[in-house]
């Protein structure tokens, strides 16, 4: 199996892990937390300031990337590290997840993905192929091979026949990858993809039909669609033991504080959410106490830092009441602050839970941001 | 008068000259370009990338710190530096441009300006001694008084009662301003204004006026408000014989690089603009060519940086075809690196003019400025 990922340690009270996967653009320890670039750029920052904030992983959009600019303009700019700046490692999803949220008059077939644009409603096909195509030519250190996804709601007989046809896509995208140039051409590793919405015995079936081709790692799909946490919770823990131990796990789409301990706890190492910078976006601020909202009147004349635990740039150098000056005032730099606040927030979070894996203190961990974050029922409420 | 601004070097052929203007938050180089910073915030950028980018002194407006957060924020945060982190000088303009350009309803008597925020429609009245006491409270190193607008195009009369009134506004803004505290208190300057309009004996006479209550230097007012750049450049070529030396001459609103250099030229020192950012909000790229637009189709797979000549953060590390991407995919991150180039690439301007008249070549550098630049009749389309 992978001989990129590495677990260097066990936690004895929780299934964490601490870890590291070596890429072609360096090492990444895990748990870790990579933030989405969905278009090229993590919206609002410059990589620069990505780098100060510690992030060591990026994941970006395949879908985006290849209506706009297009595959072969990333290529011809020698990949997407060079033309967005990030010299570290990239992960690129397959394309399935925006296809099936974004796109407008899709159908599935056998084949692939037909659907148009969302930008200029012009025809394009999503296949197994394709997509591998186009996370090749973007130069990714990880890519995923496309599932089809169904949503939260699907009945059983739904996710059954996209478990098989998911299966069926991780035979043709592996063998794409490998006439490609698969690990040969400098190490570039492929993430298999396991679906089954909340079945339990669904989850298993497909795991057992992903692993064969998914030789450096697992992404779990299809979660954090609109499920309550509980039943996340739930797949997550059973399917944990039937997870070879050898290969990163990476559960996708979440980054909510307190999902990320629990997933964690779980036995889980690699996650993303456009969580943290959407929030940003809209002025809700992780604390050390708790989210805030910073246009909310008493922060006018705070003078105290968006978190007085935090020692990103914001927080070094703004008070509460310039940044909501900046979103009352609709200026840029009020979302650029926050953005980074809430991303060296989580990147804190992800050390500080390395760290108490390392020292036995998951639990305790846990429990503290359970009591400061996990009042919401549903993931990406928080 | 004022002994906070020297000349160190005047021209041979032109009436240019070099100085240094001593502040409380320290020196500034003149000729300077001062960026705007409408809302407490140089749109886009952050303080740290502007010290980066070689800005030495910052404009902010009067009129919209005033309306929000309001000057009693700004003061009890410890002043606009600190508020908006930023250590170097500000100069705030009077309010007065904006009163005119912005507020609804207003009306102007001889008290002062009473308008209606654009913002919320509340009642506001704008007089000397207000303008001065919020500029005091915002702790600007260089304030200046109160003068009335007139737009271009309005006739004789109305411009000679503006001259009038700005003179009487000029008195009262002085006697408030020693009120506050003046030079004593921090070594803080104070600019008289110039009317006028194009209109060479009504400029002098408003000179005249406002020599004795402009202790540490004269802002010329009214230009750039739509009038040929030919008549702009009339007007300051007769008002600066009449000029005393050793006070800093500052013409408000002025910021293509044809205007900079040409203004320099006849002897002014200080100059401030929204044209650079605001026209890289829009993709609007200065190069050493002459002007480019981002979103060209060409620029799709130019891989080249937006200047090749330049050394800012956006042209050491992104290429044209990003930056294109960003700004067609609407991304923010755009915005801000056409932002930084632009103000490095007028900021540069200003070294390279200051370099010329020190060795004697400013007037081939503005040939080469007026050829790539000079096109457009009126300052602000460059």
């Amino acid at each position: 199996m992978s001989s990129a990922f590495r677990v260097d340690f066990r936690d004895r009270s929780t299934r964490a892990r601490l870890g590291r996967l070596e890429t072609p653009h360096g090492r990444v320890e895990t748990p870790v937390f990579m933030p989405v670039g969905t278009q090229g750029t993590v919206k609002g920052l410059a990589p620069r300031e990505l780098e100060e904030i510690g992030i060591s992983m990026l994941l970006a959009n395949t879908y985006h990337l290849m209506l706009r600019p297009g595959a072969e303009v990333v290529r011809s700019a020698g990949g997407l590290h060079r033309f967005m700046g990030w010299e570290h490692p990239i992960l690129t999803d397959s394309g399935g997840f925006q296809v099936f949220s974004l796109a407008e008059l899709r159908r599935v077939t056998d084949e692939g993905v037909a659907f148009r644009s969302h930008l200029d409603g012009s025809p394009q096909l999503l296949t197994p192929e394709r997509s591998m195509e186009v996370q090749w030519a973007l130069g990714s250190d990880v890519a995923v091979v496309l599932d089809e996804l169904v949503g939260f709601g699907a009945d059983r007989q739904q996710v059954e026949r996209a478990v098989e046809r998911t299966a069926s896509w991780a035979r043709r995208s592996k063998a794409a990858w490998e006439k490609l140039g698969g690990r040969g051409a400098g190490g570039r590793l492929l993430f298999g993809i396991v679906q089954g919405g909340v079945y339990p015995d669904l989850r298993r079936r497909s795991l057992e039909l992903t692993l064969p081709i998914a030789p450096d790692g697992l992404a779990i799909g299809g979660l954090s669609v609109g499920e309550p946490k509980a039943a996340m919770y739930e797949v997550l823990a059973d399917l944990e033991p039937q997870l070879p131990e050898e290969l990163p796990r990476y559960v996708m789409g979440v980054g909510s504080p307190d999902v990320l301990v629990e997933a964690v706890a779980l036995g889980y190492d690699m996650f993303d959410c456009v969580l943290p910078t959407r929030l940003a976006r809209h002025g809700a601020i992780w604390t050390s106490e708790g989210r805030v909202i910073i246009r909310d009147a008493p922060f006018a004349t705070d003078l105290r830092p968006l978190d007085e635990q935090c020692d990103c740039y914001a927080c070094r150098y703004f008070s509460r009441a310039y940044v909501r000056h900046l979103f009352k005032a609709g200026e840029m730099l009020g979302m650029r602050l926050a953005s980074v606040h809430n991303l060296r927030f989580l990147t804190r979070l992800m050390e500080s839970i390395r760290q108490a894996v390392r020292e036995g203190r998951l639990r305790e961990l846990r429990e503290a941001i359970r009591q400061k974050y996990g009042t919401q029922t549903k993931e990406g409420e928080t």
